[in-house]
């Protein structure tokens, strides 16, 4: 494997699925992070050596391509590559295999580095890259965005409150539970009928301890689904996800 | 090991840990269960079957000793032991250990099979006890009982509405959920200071999607606190937690 290219596999067991017994699509994002800082620690780029150079890693957009989510028991393998980078953005993409090798889902994202000093983006520290053996590029893949969500349609409301366990180690909220968020607004059994095909997310402002989010959904005539989450009248996410019948 | 006794080793990740970077209370529950499950299945007693047998199941009791919580990267050992069972009733134990051997928590449990017909108690199923290679008893252990909660003492509540991803493939709500509603009641920054020592908690009531549930807290002046999780005016969860400083 290259060197900015890292693997390993993982059993789904029953806390990561939902009702039907398929992973979650956040039980998925925290996978794919989960195999890029297990990547970072094989480097020695640990969170703690990341952090004594002053800044964090923080995601600023993904685009999720999934076939299918794995089930209870299945062993699937979780696959990542820093793929190119340059002055302020990372782009990392991430694999999804089942245990003989086929594509279960695709996944690419933006990178930033945060101050913590100043709170706002950083040059990329070059130590934190040399270990890929990657040059920076002068242009990055572009992902595709999320539709901003047209006015006139009717939408569905809920309040999320942020949790204390929502928080990890890094003090931020753990961004695998915009997903909850996000797709709890769905009523139940059109979750149990459908399954998730592509989602473009964007990450706007950052969600802290206590605050009351609100998270909106717009259900279009096409299997498209539209997310907001926002605090008070600020954007905190937004999100696009298509979907189709499950079989 | 005995025919009844299970174990396997875990590495805590970091969407399993708090923002002090210790395992969850919450994740120490999926996890004693896991290895219970995986235990159940290695004696072909999948969850399949044991539906097949027309019941389910479900937990009662729990009673556990927390020494200390492990923390993001330790490899860790769950160990359990089918204990004791009567007609009615079965007594399951369960162990954690870190890298050298040393316990960090040990926890007991009683649980009973639901029938899926009545949803009532069932005489547990002679198929389901039999590869543990035990006989029933008359008499199982008594687990200590969370403290009925003081009319004078001031509480502290929140409200929590149970989410679709709450529930799990039993579609029930996973049990791990309530240990989330009853701690995120306390102030962040006391969890952060204080880890939990001993908790006696039992399942009085079903919790199901949709309801909104009730979290109560009250915060005796000793480090104990005592929790109630009400559905209305119907009691899902009482719980008794007893705490200490963090080093």
């Amino acid at each position: 494997m290259a060197p900015n290219e890292f693997s390993e596999s993982h059993r789904v067991v029953y806390y990561e699925a939902d009702d039907t017994g398929h992973l979650t699509l956040a039980m998925l994002i925290n996978l794919f992070v989960l195999v890029s800082e297990d990547q970072n620690a094989a480097s020695k780029l640990t969170p703690a050596y990341i952090h004594s150079l002053g800044v964090g890693w923080v995601v600023t957009q993904y685009h999720l391509d999934v076939t299918r989510l794995p089930k209870i028991d299945d062993t699937v393998t979780f696959k990542t590559r820093a793929t190119a980078f340059n002055r302020y953005f990372a782009y990392r993409e991430y694999w999804l295999f089942d245990a003989n090798g086929e594509q279960l889902a695709y996944g690419e994202g933006i990178w930033v580095t945060m101050s913590y000093a100043t709170r706002k983006i950083a040059t990329i520290p070059a130590a934190i890259m040399a270990p890929y053996g990657t040059e920076p590029v002068k242009r990055l893949p572009r992902l595709p965005r999320p539709e901003r969500v047209a006015a006139t349609a009717t939408s569905r409301l809920k309040p999320y409150t942020v949790r204390y366990f929502d928080i990890d180690e890094n003090g931020h909220v753990n961004n695998a539970h915009y997903f909850e968020w996000m797709l709890d607004t769905l009523p139940a059994d059109w979750l149990r009928q459908h399954q998730v095909v592509d989602v473009r997310i964007r990450f706007e402002n950052e969600v802290k301890y206590g605050h009351q989010v609100t998270s909106e959904v717009v259900h279009s005539a096409t299997e498209t689904t539209q997310h907001t989450v926002k605090i008070g009248a600020t954007t905190a996410v937004l999100a696009t996800i298509t979907w189709q019948a499950r079989d």
